[in-house]
């Protein structure tokens, strides 16, 4: 089941800590698949804020929307487990990034899923692919320590 | 933003009405992206419920778990806006089979997203992959009407 | 345990089906008690939006909040479950109404959850309780067809 | 607003940081009402896996259930806000137990809802509600240091 998992071509910079909650386990007795996409959402919001850009974020009117999502789930989360997600700017294009991220056992490091995300920037006038702000590319290359 | 879609190779023969509560849509008043997956798995649940098969499926145990979900938002969908999902085997393999769902507006047959799932047996011994039950690989032969 | 149901004065004039989801179940192998607010939530949404009022309804700027719910849990709701939520308007206040919800199997009518929610009216600018909008009362007192 | 809130009548000993997600904001940019219950139940899990308890904990068989919650809501939750749930066990009756929680601004102490929970035990065979297990009542004695 393995043949799936996105290599992490970097190292990682960015790792977010999960608080599991009860209701995250679903009747399989262990967290359900949409919930990993609420912790990779949750550490993408922390890797954005996380970036030294000169510019406000404004959460509720992103320029940049998900577009794609291809996640891999390799091992169960289980209740109570501790997990947390690894996040890299794994593709920066001229009108998109792809983001990887990794959920692991915080003290085993036993990769659980592995997803990458394509995020798209939207022209907010057009609705359409635009260019990414410069001050955006910028601070994640500063960020990331490569093109 | 449509590159990615994924192109149905057959018709669906399985839609599944989704009924949309107040709190999936988030923040920037869309359904949240990690919603998604619930309406896929409501419907998931829905197609292989409507299969024929002469065996009993206990859904707390199953042994066809999801290894890979391949998913593209195209349109966003908002409060109150009437959708469905169509469900369809696009591949069915020795050990995996792959569904594909489109979810779409249900008046205006707008697709909003597309996602690819790769499912695969496990044996509940070994928890390796394993060939599919023959009563589910002609359940669903039998079901979409072809190999 | 029965002792904390609320006891409904009127017929209930409103019944709402809801689609359960398989992630609505929790490691318990109920529906879990968080997502009991969400179908009641949805009832709600569907009672005012039955109601006939010579207003527009800005679902995402609403006057009337929740301030107090008090639900008691009666027997578990299990998966594929047929349920569906009655909805009356049990209390008319001055700047408040509460909401009588049911949450019942629909074949067999057993009494699943009972919920009283309490909204008030906010006047948007200071914040403070402010007297119902007399087209929204009249709309109630019209649709339950008593004061 | 603030009349259903529920006065604390000892000092809270137990204190549980919670994690917002971005999908925890609902279409009007608060923490949905649903979700709080989800962050109770969080910090319930914490108090009791906090006590010292002679006995194992089965999460999931559960012999101490949720019969009834009476929360008020004071002032929304916003996204990012830093929050926390205290708990304490407010009344420990023959085969039932009251905990109450308050959700609060982690910096400002500003109390956000209130919530009392009343917790029944079951006798796995009858299904009745019977006497705590003295286990637990030691325990909780102990920990809270009064009756």
């Amino acid at each position: 089941m393995n043949t799936h998992a996105i290599e992490a071509q970097y190292p990682f910079k960015r790792s977010t800590s999960v608080q599991l909650r009860f209701n995250d386990i679903d009747a399989l007795g262990h967290v359900n698949n949409s919930v990993y996409f609420q912790f990779f959402d949750l550490a993408k919001t922390e890797y954005f804020a996380g970036l030294e850009v000169n510019a406000d974020i404004n959460w509720c009117k992103p320029a940049i929307v998900i577009a794609n999502v291809n996640c891999s789930f390799l091992v169960p989360t289980v209740f109570q487990e501790p997990v947390e997600v690894l996040t890299q700017c794994a593709h920066l294009g001229n009108k998109s990034l792809t983001l990887l991220q990794h959920l692991i056992n915080r003290d085993t490091r036993e990769l659980k899923a592995t997803c990458a995300t394509v995020m798209v920037n939207l022209d907010p006038e057009t609705n359409q692919p635009a260019p990414l702000p410069k001050v955006w590319r910028d601070a994640i290359v500063a960020y990331e320590g490569h093109e």
